[in-house]
């Protein structure tokens, strides 16, 4: 393998593989593609791409792998069978699975001598390449830095440890902060909405600078522990809570709606019980 | 009444009241304070402020009475006895309560004469009188013109319309949004914590960078329809959230902190339904 892999191999041509592809060929990178299903690759062989016609072919082609599939068993049925191919060059899979999958998957790649570095996109595919969007990447430090200047147009590329589970751990856990934010927005419009309020104004100018504001407070005191700063009154925070899902429940809004301020209200009576 | 009332008659001394309290003071404004329990206005009177024996006296004493009580029950006990007083000027109400609360409060003062302004502080005592502090204003706007200049030392003044309920809802809403952000925040933590990852590098290198790229998107899309954008794969969302619901089961994660995950699964699922 050359210090520099720049030729890339590339397994995967969904909504996220055919646009991470194309990124790396309009950032100069040389890219072999290849897709289960044929058929896939038009745009792309038209700005420079070569397409394979099965995964050792492309694997050949290229001093770095990179798989963007469906899921662990897509990635594992798809390099079975090219598994002596692999161990030419490193590979990275930007493809989404469970911690406990991308460990296991590292163990069954080191058993056949694959030099192998996890990932996990932090991006939609209308962020990929742009500053929003940013890769996780766990395995051998080595690796990330021989990798991370090949792959860095798609997103900025962050190394979060050796464990190979960690990429998957940290994209997973930064998944769940965005859905709480989606969860307590999407409520809040749907009280406004359900009592009649100005939802577009209410957007506007109450709850994104509100969110705004808030977010650093929260993002740096999130915390396991179930203890709460000093002068933190947990019980009037609980009967606001309780008065927030009993409004919201007489105004009309699904009581499904509610899950983020159940889990709130939990977590603060755990922080009363614990004195 | 003056035309810039700056006279003011501050009922209710907890935490809230009481910072309120003294940064109007710090402001240069001329605060009378009344607490039920008497002995909280020690270092209030210590900064300039007169201390009332009962609510009466404190509202005589103000061209604007400023009421900062636990609940809406504490606020109708409070004024009932002091009606007449309150008729010599506006009553502005900063303490917690339902939309419906204040709708009704409205209504009652209105009975007997009494101009009122309702309100909602999005601040904690710790943010009062910061860049960080807005209070949020509904009922007569030419109510909120007057006092809006001589209350804005406390946090940004924000009318939100006439219904005297939408401080109320809008204050709600946005602490939903905000509790959202929490659930996310404190699930995401639990989650990487519990595999052993590196929770204070988490929350400052991925979580906190993430969630601010995500807030503007996803307040900005908040929706009541269960639309989704084109090219959204909704399927493959739920999949991923059912992932992160399980795999922070496995974790040992208390499956009461995914409550967050199981709302938006319950509205992606509703989206797949609508097609
Ligand atoms: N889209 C996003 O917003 C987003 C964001 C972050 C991460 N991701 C992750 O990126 C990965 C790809 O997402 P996507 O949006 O590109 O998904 P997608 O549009 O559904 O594409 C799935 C890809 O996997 C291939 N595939 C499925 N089963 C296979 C198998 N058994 N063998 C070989 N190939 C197989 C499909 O090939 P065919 O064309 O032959 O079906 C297709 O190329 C997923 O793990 C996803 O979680 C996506
Ligand atoms: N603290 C916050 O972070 C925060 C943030 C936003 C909004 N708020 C809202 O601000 C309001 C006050 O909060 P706080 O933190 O100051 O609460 P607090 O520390 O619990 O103080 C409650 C106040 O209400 C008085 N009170 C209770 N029952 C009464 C009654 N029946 N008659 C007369 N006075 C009575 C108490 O007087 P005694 O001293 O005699 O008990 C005390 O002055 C609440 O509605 C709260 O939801 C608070």
């Amino acid at each position: 393998m050359d210090m520099k892999p720049e030729r890339i191999a590339f397994l995967g041509l969904g909504a996220m593989g055919r646009t991470l592809a194309r990124t790396l060929l309009e950032a100069g990178r040389e890219v072999t593609v290849w897709n289960r299903t044929p058929g896939k690759a038009g745009d792309l062989v038209a700005r420079g791409a070569r397409e394979a016609s099965d995964p050792g072919e492309a694997i050949d082609a290229g001093d770095l792998t990179v798989a963007c599939l469906l899921d662990d068993a897509s990635v594992r049925e798809t390099l079975a069978p090219v598994l002596r191919e692999l161990s030419g060059g490193p590979l990275v899979n930007l493809t989404s699975g469970s911690v406990r999958q991308a460990r296991e998957l590292a163990r069954w790649l080191d058993g056949h001598g694959v030099r192998f570095l996890a990932g996990g996109i932090l991006a939609v595919p209308q962020t990929v390449g742009t500053e929003a969007a940013s890769v996780l990447y766990s395995g051998p430090r080595d690796l990330f830095d021989r990798v991370a200047p090949v792959l860095s147009p798609v997103g900025r590329p962050h190394w979060v440890g050796e464990d190979p589970g960690f990429a998957s751990l940290y994209d997973m856990a930064a998944l769940s902060g965005m859905y709480g934010m989606s969860a307590g927005a999407d409520h809040a419009v749907a009280l406004v909405h359900a009592e009649g309020g100005d939802v577009e104004a209410f957007k506007r100018d109450v709850l994104r600078p509100w969110m705004e504001r808030m977010l650093p407070i929260i993002a740096g005191e999130a915390d396991v522990s179930v203890s709460v700063p000093e002068e933190y009154n947990a019980a009037m925070q609980a009967t606001g809570l309780e008065n927030m899902i009993s409004t919201s429940e007489e105004a009309g809004v699904p009581a499904e709606l509610s899950g983020h301020l159940r889990a709130s209200l939990w977590r603060m009576r755990r922080a009363i019980a614990a004195g």
